[in-house]
């Protein structure tokens, strides 16, 4: 099979198709999304060597007992032992011998097919497009900022990053009926977000502060800096961005407004796939281009130019 | 009155005693403590001219229709102006304008006399010896910790540094029911600490991981580095030093384990007060040594140096 292969430069190779272990299944791949952590994979930032990839809609097509058999389906990317202490505490997707797909000792979703434990796929239901299907990761991270920072209604949130992640917390923060304020540097991302009746800023700007929630998701240290400043005292500020950059952190910063800052990471599948489905966010307008694998290399360079936002693979089935 | 003032230099000087303003008190100073604030304002961190101090045990005695007049108190450290965004909306400990005893725009409680609006007075219980009562304001700091993270009794708790907050901390989890660890690095400390059933350790020895909650009260980068180091994925680590080093925070730090990082700062004083007179917590083994108003300078130097405790100021009444 084709795949994506990074091991310290990025190439289209020839792959044997994997081989599904027992409770795994063989997904055929339909479409992959080009995430920002991939970009950081290509910098060296995870150590990461094999098929790069990890938002994902196929179709299961082994093995023949599988009761997902013929399902479309999205995953969840965190392989986990399942016995270690972590695993029995519920902490599954903290395993301490995980891998992830795409990012961990497992190859991933840029390819023809993958491999991956059963209870890890969910089913797509059937009138839901793979265009929005390969979303469900990102959104189900957006969603995330709910589990990281429970509050009411009528907390005011800034969402600062109008990427991809960004423009999705803004989404599903104003779905809950909060007042959100979404901070980018591209009128026409936020516009995207003005559909949902976000309040949108140029970064620049933004002239209001004492959020009650700030979500960091512009992926640097001067957007973390902005929260921390926009934050009102006992607020929150959700950090969604993983960099190689360090963040100098002031202690005072953090206990003098007794400010709390939570890192939030992956989210929950079911409710983005429901959200998906009822049709109350679109992620379509967020895709700025479709290539097939084969082009591979050219649609990660695309990704990783300034006001890009979704770069989708299709596998070309 | 005598008072211990800061301009760049400590020195020992005479000043007119403060006028209480309509609904502040006049209140002659019994005892003080010296915090580590107090020794980071020597060093210019706050930026601060005036008296020092801001942990006290005194007696109202002014004006002559003070309801409070006679009485022995301690005082919350925040004054608020009432009238702004934040004091409206219940965070009156953050007012835009506040002034802070001993620490900003007011002078505090190394002296003979100091002035605070009598709704930051509390009175101590009759039976309260001055020398607990002056723990009420770092006790109060140490039960913010609750407030900061809420948690099960079931969890096991972490504290780092065995200076007087980080044992106040220690004291008031173990006093929850908690399975609580404490870290630092004498061994007379951290006996103060085995009283409570707190499991001590010296850093350089701590072979543990995975606290569901992790209290950094070293005052150090290094702590904070160690906290994050030991906290569970999901679980929380408690900021509650400031210190003028900055801290080099790797964001997936906190994304990758999704934890949380909560500046606390002051706490509830009547709950500081309660735990104080009924007994269950003994304040009297952290005093190190108790000095006169007049030896200060003395006594702030000792404060400084390494493995002391609470240095005391009596103004000699």
């Amino acid at each position: 099979m084709k795949a994506l292969w990074f091991d310290g430069a990025l190439k289209l190779v020839e792959k044997p198709i994997p081989k599904p272990k027992p409770g795994e299944a063989l997904v055929k791949l339909r479409l992959g999304g080009v995430c920002r952590t991939d970009l950081e994979v290509l910098k060296g930032y995870h150590d990461f060597h094999g098929i790069l990839g990890h938002e994902f809609v196929g179709e299961v097509v082994g093995p023949p007992e599988s009761p997902l058999l013929g399902q479309r389906v999205v995953g969840e990317i965190s392989l986990s032992c399942g016995t270690c202490e972590r695993c029995r505490r519920g902490l599954a997707r903290h395993c301490l011998k995980r891998r992830v797909l795409g990012l961990k000792d497992k190859d991933g979703a840029f390819a023809e097919y993958l491999t991956l434990p059963e209870e890890n796929l969910h089913p797509v239901p059937s009138g839901l497009p793979d265009e929005l299907a390969v979303f469900t990761e990102p959104l189900a991270a957006a969603l995330a900022v709910e589990e990281a920072a429970p509050g009411g209604t009528g907390e005011r949130v800034l969402v600062i990053g109008d990427g991809v992640l960004g423009l999705l917390v803004s989404f599903t923060q104003a779905l809950r009926g909060r007042e959100t304020h979404l901070a980018g540097h591209y009128r026409e991302h936020l516009c995207l977000a003005e559909a949902y009746g976000v309040i949108t800023w140029l970064a620049a700007e933004l002239s209001m502060t004492e959020f009650d929630l700030v979500v960091e998701a512009s992926g640097s240290p001067s957007g973390l800096e902005l929260a921390l400043g926009l934050v009102r005292p006992q607020g929150t500020v959700v950090l969604k961005s993983t960099y190689a950059d360090r963040f100098a952190l002031r202690p005072a910063q953090l206990v003098v407004p007794e400010v709390r800052l939570v890192g939030s990471r992956c989210g929950p599948f079911q409710a983005a796939l429901r959200l998906l489905q009822r049709g109350g966010l679109d992620t379509r307008p967020l895709i700025s281009k479709v290539f097939s694998l084969t082009e591979g290399p050219r649609a990660l360079k695309l990704a990783g130019e300034p006001g890009i936002l979704k770069v989708l693979l299709s596998m070309g089935n």
